[in-house]
Protein backbone atom coordinates (compact mmCIF):
# COMPACT_ATOMS: atom_id res chain seq x y z
CA UNK A 1 0.00 0.00 0.00
CA UNK A 2 1.68 3.52 -0.78
CA UNK A 3 2.95 5.53 2.15
CA UNK A 4 0.44 8.42 0.68
CA UNK A 5 -2.36 6.24 1.60
CA UNK A 6 -0.77 4.77 5.39
CA UNK A 7 0.18 8.56 6.41
CA UNK A 8 -3.85 9.82 5.45
CA UNK A 9 -4.99 6.38 7.67
CA UNK A 10 -2.73 6.99 10.61
CA UNK A 11 0.49 8.75 10.63
CA UNK A 12 -0.38 11.76 9.34
CA UNK A 13 -4.28 11.57 9.97
CA UNK A 14 -5.32 14.71 13.32
CA UNK A 15 -8.35 14.11 15.11
CA UNK A 16 -9.46 17.75 14.19
CA UNK A 17 -11.08 20.68 16.19
CA UNK A 18 -11.73 23.38 14.05
CA UNK A 19 -14.07 23.28 10.70
CA UNK A 20 -13.99 24.81 7.19
CA UNK A 21 -16.73 25.96 5.49
CA UNK A 22 -16.82 22.91 3.35
CA UNK A 23 -20.01 21.12 3.67
CA UNK A 24 -20.52 17.15 4.42
CA UNK A 25 -23.18 15.59 3.41
CA UNK A 26 -25.22 12.85 5.66
CA UNK A 27 -25.17 10.60 2.19
CA UNK A 28 -20.84 10.57 2.64
CA UNK A 29 -21.09 9.45 6.03
CA UNK A 30 -23.35 6.61 5.26
CA UNK A 31 -21.26 5.34 2.92
CA UNK A 32 -18.63 5.25 4.88
CA UNK A 33 -21.02 3.27 7.29
CA UNK A 34 -21.52 1.14 3.96
CA UNK A 35 -18.02 0.47 3.30
CA UNK A 36 -16.85 -0.56 6.89
CA UNK A 37 -19.97 -2.88 8.14
CA UNK A 38 -17.91 -5.71 6.52
CA UNK A 39 -14.94 -5.37 9.32
CA UNK A 40 -15.22 -8.37 11.56
CA UNK A 41 -17.55 -8.59 14.78
CA UNK A 42 -18.28 -11.38 17.01
CA UNK A 43 -20.10 -13.76 15.43
CA UNK A 44 -21.10 -11.15 12.95
CA UNK A 45 -23.39 -8.73 15.45
CA UNK A 46 -22.85 -5.85 13.63
CA UNK A 47 -23.65 -3.52 17.23
CA UNK A 48 -22.60 -0.30 16.35
CA UNK A 49 -25.55 2.12 15.35
CA UNK A 50 -25.18 5.98 14.34
CA UNK A 51 -27.06 9.24 14.89
CA UNK A 52 -25.95 11.55 12.34
CA UNK A 53 -26.72 15.10 13.22
CA UNK A 54 -27.28 17.96 10.93
CA UNK A 55 -26.36 22.01 11.25
CA UNK A 56 -29.98 23.15 12.96
CA UNK A 57 -32.58 21.87 15.34
CA UNK A 58 -31.12 18.27 16.12
CA UNK A 59 -27.71 20.00 17.16
CA UNK A 60 -29.31 21.89 19.12
CA UNK A 61 -30.47 19.06 21.23
CA UNK A 62 -27.10 17.52 21.06
CA UNK A 63 -25.33 20.63 22.49
CA UNK A 64 -26.46 20.74 26.50
CA UNK A 65 -25.84 17.90 26.48
CA UNK A 66 -21.84 17.90 25.77
CA UNK A 67 -19.25 18.99 28.50
CA UNK A 68 -19.10 22.01 28.07
CA UNK A 69 -15.41 22.27 26.49
CA UNK A 70 -16.46 20.46 23.44
CA UNK A 71 -19.72 22.46 22.73
CA UNK A 72 -18.10 25.30 20.73
CA UNK A 73 -16.09 22.25 17.81
CA UNK A 74 -19.53 20.03 18.15
CA UNK A 75 -21.32 23.25 17.30
CA UNK A 76 -19.16 23.81 14.39
CA UNK A 77 -18.70 20.81 13.09
CA UNK A 78 -20.83 20.21 9.28
CA UNK A 79 -22.11 16.76 10.68
CA UNK A 80 -21.82 14.65 14.50
CA UNK A 81 -21.99 11.18 14.64
CA UNK A 82 -23.37 9.67 18.05
CA UNK A 83 -22.24 6.16 18.22
CA UNK A 84 -24.00 3.83 20.10
CA UNK A 85 -24.29 0.28 20.85
CA UNK A 86 -27.46 -1.79 20.11
CA UNK A 87 -27.66 -3.97 23.62
CA UNK A 88 -30.47 -6.23 21.86
CA UNK A 89 -28.07 -7.08 18.83
CA UNK A 90 -29.46 -10.45 19.50
CA UNK A 91 -32.64 -10.31 18.40
CA UNK A 92 -31.62 -9.63 15.03
CA UNK A 93 -28.82 -12.52 14.52
CA UNK A 94 -31.39 -14.63 12.90
CA UNK A 95 -30.71 -12.78 10.20
CA UNK A 96 -26.87 -11.73 10.35
CA UNK A 97 -26.05 -15.53 11.27
CA UNK A 98 -28.67 -17.32 9.17
CA UNK A 99 -26.17 -20.61 9.51
CA UNK A 100 -26.97 -20.61 13.18
CA UNK A 101 -30.75 -19.12 13.10
CA UNK A 102 -31.06 -19.27 16.86
CA UNK A 103 -27.77 -18.20 18.11
CA UNK A 104 -29.19 -15.28 19.55
CA UNK A 105 -31.01 -16.98 22.45
CA UNK A 106 -27.65 -17.71 24.17
CA UNK A 107 -27.79 -13.99 24.98
CA UNK A 108 -31.09 -13.70 25.49
CA UNK A 109 -30.76 -13.95 29.21
CA UNK A 110 -28.22 -12.00 29.99
CA UNK A 111 -28.61 -8.32 29.86
CA UNK A 112 -24.77 -7.41 31.46
CA UNK A 113 -23.04 -9.98 29.05
CA UNK A 114 -24.83 -8.37 26.51
CA UNK A 115 -24.00 -4.98 27.39
CA UNK A 116 -20.59 -6.09 27.59
CA UNK A 117 -20.40 -7.47 24.40
CA UNK A 118 -22.05 -4.45 22.64
CA UNK A 119 -19.71 -2.10 23.89
CA UNK A 120 -16.76 -4.27 22.98
CA UNK A 121 -17.97 -4.51 18.99
CA UNK A 122 -19.28 -1.30 18.73
CA UNK A 123 -15.59 -0.18 19.95
CA UNK A 124 -13.79 -2.50 16.93
CA UNK A 125 -16.63 -1.51 14.64
CA UNK A 126 -15.67 2.26 15.74
CA UNK A 127 -12.12 1.86 14.62
CA UNK A 128 -12.97 0.92 11.57
CA UNK A 129 -15.48 3.77 10.98
CA UNK A 130 -12.66 5.97 12.01
CA UNK A 131 -10.29 4.32 9.29
CA UNK A 132 -13.19 4.94 7.00
CA UNK A 133 -13.99 8.43 7.77
CA UNK A 134 -10.36 9.13 6.74
CA UNK A 135 -10.36 6.86 3.93
CA UNK A 136 -13.24 9.29 2.40
CA UNK A 137 -11.33 11.86 2.72
CA UNK A 138 -13.06 13.64 5.61
CA UNK A 139 -11.43 14.06 9.13
CA UNK A 140 -12.87 12.66 12.65
CA UNK A 141 -12.66 14.59 16.17
CA UNK A 142 -13.97 11.68 18.68
CA UNK A 143 -15.08 13.54 21.86
CA UNK A 144 -15.52 11.23 25.08
CA UNK A 145 -16.96 14.50 27.57
CA UNK A 146 -20.64 14.07 27.10
CA UNK A 147 -23.64 12.84 28.91
CA UNK A 148 -24.47 9.54 27.65
CA UNK A 149 -27.26 9.33 29.57
CA UNK A 150 -28.94 12.04 28.86
CA UNK A 151 -27.87 11.71 24.76
CA UNK A 152 -30.13 8.49 25.26
CA UNK A 153 -33.24 10.00 27.13
CA UNK A 154 -33.20 12.71 24.60
CA UNK A 155 -32.48 10.93 21.25
CA UNK A 156 -32.75 6.78 21.34
CA UNK A 157 -35.58 6.92 24.11
CA UNK A 158 -37.67 3.71 24.50
CA UNK A 159 -34.68 2.12 22.20
CA UNK A 160 -31.58 -0.66 22.98
CA UNK A 161 -29.28 2.31 21.58
CA UNK A 162 -26.66 3.39 24.07
CA UNK A 163 -24.29 6.29 23.34
CA UNK A 164 -20.66 5.68 23.57
CA UNK A 165 -19.02 8.13 21.31
CA UNK A 166 -19.48 11.05 19.79
CA UNK A 167 -17.17 12.16 16.46
CA UNK A 168 -17.62 15.04 14.91
CA UNK A 169 -16.84 14.87 11.13
CA UNK A 170 -15.42 17.74 8.51
CA UNK A 171 -12.70 19.05 6.89
CA UNK A 172 -10.15 20.85 8.82
CA UNK A 173 -10.17 25.14 9.73
CA UNK A 174 -7.81 26.93 10.71
CA UNK A 175 -5.28 25.93 13.66
CA UNK A 176 -7.19 22.67 13.72
CA UNK A 177 -5.27 20.67 15.66
CA UNK A 178 -3.04 20.49 18.58
CA UNK A 179 0.49 19.04 18.39
CA UNK A 180 0.83 15.65 17.52
CA UNK A 181 0.79 13.31 21.06
CA UNK A 182 3.82 11.00 22.06
CA UNK A 183 2.84 7.58 21.15
CA UNK A 184 3.81 4.07 22.78
CA UNK A 185 7.00 2.62 21.45
CA UNK A 186 6.86 -1.51 20.04
CA UNK A 187 9.90 -2.08 22.27
CA UNK A 188 7.73 -1.00 25.46
CA UNK A 189 3.94 -2.57 23.68
CA UNK A 190 4.92 -5.57 22.18
CA UNK A 191 5.98 -9.00 23.62
CA UNK A 192 7.18 -12.13 21.34
CA UNK A 193 6.59 -15.59 22.80
CA UNK B 1 -8.93 6.73 -2.14
CA UNK B 2 -9.09 3.61 -5.12
CA UNK B 3 -11.54 1.15 -4.68
CA UNK B 4 -8.72 -1.44 -5.38
CA UNK B 5 -7.73 0.14 -1.85
CA UNK B 6 -11.34 0.07 0.18
CA UNK B 7 -11.95 -3.47 -0.94
CA UNK B 8 -8.74 -4.48 0.42
CA UNK B 9 -9.30 -2.87 3.82
CA UNK B 10 -12.84 -3.72 3.69
CA UNK B 11 -14.96 -4.69 1.09
CA UNK B 12 -13.37 -8.29 0.31
CA UNK B 13 -11.45 -8.51 3.17
CA UNK B 14 -12.11 -11.80 5.35
CA UNK B 15 -11.71 -13.24 8.10
CA UNK B 16 -9.10 -16.04 7.16
CA UNK B 17 -9.12 -19.87 8.69
CA UNK B 18 -6.48 -22.07 7.00
CA UNK B 19 -3.02 -20.40 5.98
CA UNK B 20 -0.29 -21.00 3.34
CA UNK B 21 3.25 -21.78 3.80
CA UNK B 22 4.25 -18.09 3.10
CA UNK B 23 6.02 -17.34 6.64
CA UNK B 24 5.15 -13.82 8.29
CA UNK B 25 8.15 -12.02 10.41
CA UNK B 26 7.42 -10.62 13.85
CA UNK B 27 8.74 -7.57 12.21
CA UNK B 28 6.26 -7.26 9.83
CA UNK B 29 3.59 -7.15 12.77
CA UNK B 30 5.63 -4.94 14.55
CA UNK B 31 5.78 -2.39 12.01
CA UNK B 32 1.80 -2.84 11.69
CA UNK B 33 1.80 -1.61 15.35
CA UNK B 34 3.94 1.43 14.79
CA UNK B 35 1.24 2.37 11.67
CA UNK B 36 -1.85 1.52 13.74
CA UNK B 37 -0.53 3.38 17.28
CA UNK B 38 -0.90 6.89 15.78
CA UNK B 39 -4.99 6.09 15.97
CA UNK B 40 -6.73 7.62 18.46
CA UNK B 41 -7.37 7.17 22.04
CA UNK B 42 -8.48 8.49 24.84
CA UNK B 43 -6.48 11.29 26.39
CA UNK B 44 -3.72 9.61 24.27
CA UNK B 45 -3.90 6.58 26.72
CA UNK B 46 -3.25 3.86 23.87
CA UNK B 47 -3.52 1.00 26.09
CA UNK B 48 -3.45 -1.74 24.08
CA UNK B 49 -0.89 -4.68 24.18
CA UNK B 50 0.23 -7.78 21.97
CA UNK B 51 1.77 -10.90 22.65
CA UNK B 52 3.44 -12.15 18.81
CA UNK B 53 3.30 -15.74 19.43
CA UNK B 54 5.51 -17.76 16.92
CA UNK B 55 5.71 -21.32 15.48
CA UNK B 56 7.32 -23.35 18.55
CA UNK B 57 7.43 -23.40 22.14
CA UNK B 58 5.28 -20.18 22.79
CA UNK B 59 2.50 -21.60 20.37
CA UNK B 60 2.58 -24.67 22.64
CA UNK B 61 1.77 -22.81 25.37
CA UNK B 62 -0.64 -20.85 23.69
CA UNK B 63 -3.05 -23.85 21.88
CA UNK B 64 -4.91 -25.60 24.95
CA UNK B 65 -5.76 -22.09 26.47
CA UNK B 66 -7.74 -21.94 23.42
CA UNK B 67 -11.19 -22.88 22.67
CA UNK B 68 -11.22 -25.84 20.73
CA UNK B 69 -12.58 -25.06 17.90
CA UNK B 70 -10.16 -22.84 17.04
CA UNK B 71 -7.17 -24.96 18.33
CA UNK B 72 -6.05 -26.37 14.65
CA UNK B 73 -6.26 -23.07 12.72
CA UNK B 74 -3.84 -21.66 15.95
CA UNK B 75 -1.88 -23.69 15.52
CA UNK B 76 -1.11 -23.13 11.40
CA UNK B 77 -1.17 -19.43 11.80
CA UNK B 78 2.22 -17.75 10.96
CA UNK B 79 1.93 -15.40 13.69
CA UNK B 80 -1.12 -15.41 16.32
CA UNK B 81 -1.02 -12.11 17.83
CA UNK B 82 -2.70 -12.05 21.43
CA UNK B 83 -4.67 -8.78 22.08
CA UNK B 84 -4.59 -7.06 25.92
CA UNK B 85 -5.87 -4.48 27.51
CA UNK B 86 -2.71 -2.53 29.95
CA UNK B 87 -5.18 -1.71 32.85
CA UNK B 88 -2.30 0.82 34.29
CA UNK B 89 -2.55 2.77 31.47
CA UNK B 90 -2.35 5.75 34.02
CA UNK B 91 0.75 5.08 35.17
CA UNK B 92 2.61 6.13 31.84
CA UNK B 93 0.12 9.15 31.03
CA UNK B 94 2.91 11.52 32.29
CA UNK B 95 4.93 10.35 29.11
CA UNK B 96 2.15 10.02 26.67
CA UNK B 97 0.02 13.41 27.81
CA UNK B 98 2.75 15.47 28.63
CA UNK B 99 1.01 19.05 28.93
CA UNK B 100 -1.04 17.67 31.91
CA UNK B 101 1.22 15.28 33.93
CA UNK B 102 -0.63 14.61 37.02
CA UNK B 103 -3.66 13.11 34.43
CA UNK B 104 -3.20 9.93 35.31
CA UNK B 105 -3.88 10.79 38.64
CA UNK B 106 -7.73 10.68 38.57
CA UNK B 107 -7.77 6.59 37.30
CA UNK B 108 -5.84 5.58 40.07
CA UNK B 109 -8.23 4.95 42.70
CA UNK B 110 -11.01 3.23 40.38
CA UNK B 111 -9.84 0.25 39.44
CA UNK B 112 -12.95 -0.79 37.76
CA UNK B 113 -13.90 2.35 35.65
CA UNK B 114 -9.78 1.83 34.76
CA UNK B 115 -10.40 -1.81 33.56
CA UNK B 116 -13.56 -0.50 31.29
CA UNK B 117 -11.67 2.66 29.80
CA UNK B 118 -9.18 0.04 28.96
CA UNK B 119 -11.04 -2.27 27.54
CA UNK B 120 -12.94 -0.01 25.54
CA UNK B 121 -9.89 1.82 24.03
CA UNK B 122 -8.10 -1.67 23.48
CA UNK B 123 -10.80 -1.99 21.07
CA UNK B 124 -11.07 0.59 19.19
CA UNK B 125 -7.27 -0.17 19.02
CA UNK B 126 -7.99 -3.16 17.85
CA UNK B 127 -10.03 -1.98 15.00
CA UNK B 128 -6.99 0.22 13.31
CA UNK B 129 -4.68 -2.63 14.39
CA UNK B 130 -6.87 -5.61 11.95
CA UNK B 131 -7.42 -2.66 9.50
CA UNK B 132 -3.38 -2.18 9.39
CA UNK B 133 -3.05 -6.01 9.02
CA UNK B 134 -4.84 -5.89 6.09
CA UNK B 135 -3.31 -2.88 4.38
CA UNK B 136 0.45 -4.27 5.12
CA UNK B 137 -1.30 -6.83 2.86
CA UNK B 138 -1.52 -9.76 5.65
CA UNK B 139 -4.73 -11.32 6.89
CA UNK B 140 -6.18 -11.53 10.17
CA UNK B 141 -8.54 -14.04 11.58
CA UNK B 142 -9.54 -12.62 15.03
CA UNK B 143 -11.24 -15.49 17.54
CA UNK B 144 -12.82 -14.71 20.33
CA UNK B 145 -12.79 -18.28 22.13
CA UNK B 146 -10.36 -19.14 24.73
CA UNK B 147 -9.41 -18.84 28.01
CA UNK B 148 -8.62 -15.01 29.31
CA UNK B 149 -7.62 -15.57 32.75
CA UNK B 150 -5.81 -18.51 31.43
CA UNK B 151 -3.80 -16.76 29.06
CA UNK B 152 -2.96 -13.95 31.24
CA UNK B 153 -1.93 -16.74 34.02
CA UNK B 154 0.64 -18.36 31.26
CA UNK B 155 1.63 -14.88 29.61
CA UNK B 156 0.91 -12.19 31.90
CA UNK B 157 1.75 -12.82 35.50
CA UNK B 158 2.20 -10.29 37.58
CA UNK B 159 1.69 -7.68 35.25
CA UNK B 160 -1.27 -5.07 34.14
CA UNK B 161 -2.08 -7.01 30.72
CA UNK B 162 -5.48 -8.58 30.53
CA UNK B 163 -6.12 -11.06 27.24
CA UNK B 164 -8.81 -9.76 25.03
CA UNK B 165 -8.70 -10.97 21.94
CA UNK B 166 -7.04 -13.65 19.68
CA UNK B 167 -5.85 -12.92 15.97
CA UNK B 168 -4.47 -15.67 13.67
CA UNK B 169 -2.22 -13.51 10.71
CA UNK B 170 -1.28 -15.13 8.13
CA UNK B 171 -1.83 -15.46 4.33
CA UNK B 172 -5.15 -17.58 3.01
CA UNK B 173 -4.63 -21.14 2.37
CA UNK B 174 -7.03 -23.97 0.90
CA UNK B 175 -10.73 -23.04 1.60
CA UNK B 176 -9.60 -19.80 3.25
CA UNK B 177 -13.30 -18.84 4.90
CA UNK B 178 -16.67 -19.30 5.13
CA UNK B 179 -19.44 -17.27 2.76
CA UNK B 180 -19.45 -13.92 3.39
CA UNK B 181 -22.43 -13.02 5.93
CA UNK B 182 -25.18 -10.42 5.84
CA UNK B 183 -24.40 -6.93 6.97
CA UNK B 184 -26.77 -4.88 8.17
CA UNK B 185 -28.09 -1.87 6.05
CA UNK B 186 -27.17 1.71 6.80
CA UNK B 187 -31.34 1.87 6.78
CA UNK B 188 -31.51 0.05 10.12
CA UNK B 189 -28.53 1.03 11.83
CA UNK B 190 -28.46 4.98 11.03
CA UNK B 191 -30.22 7.49 11.70
CA UNK B 192 -30.41 11.40 11.64
CA UNK B 193 -31.16 14.40 13.34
Amino acid sequence: MPDETLDLLFREARSVNTFSDEPVKIDQVREVFELVKYGPTMMNIQPMRLLLVEQGAGRERLLPLMAEGNRAKTASAPVVAVVAADVDFHTSMAAHFPHNPTAGDMFAGDATSRADIARYNTALQTGYFIVGIRAAGLHAGPMGGFDAAAIDAEFFPGTSWRTQLVINIGHPGETPWFDRLPRISADDAVMTA
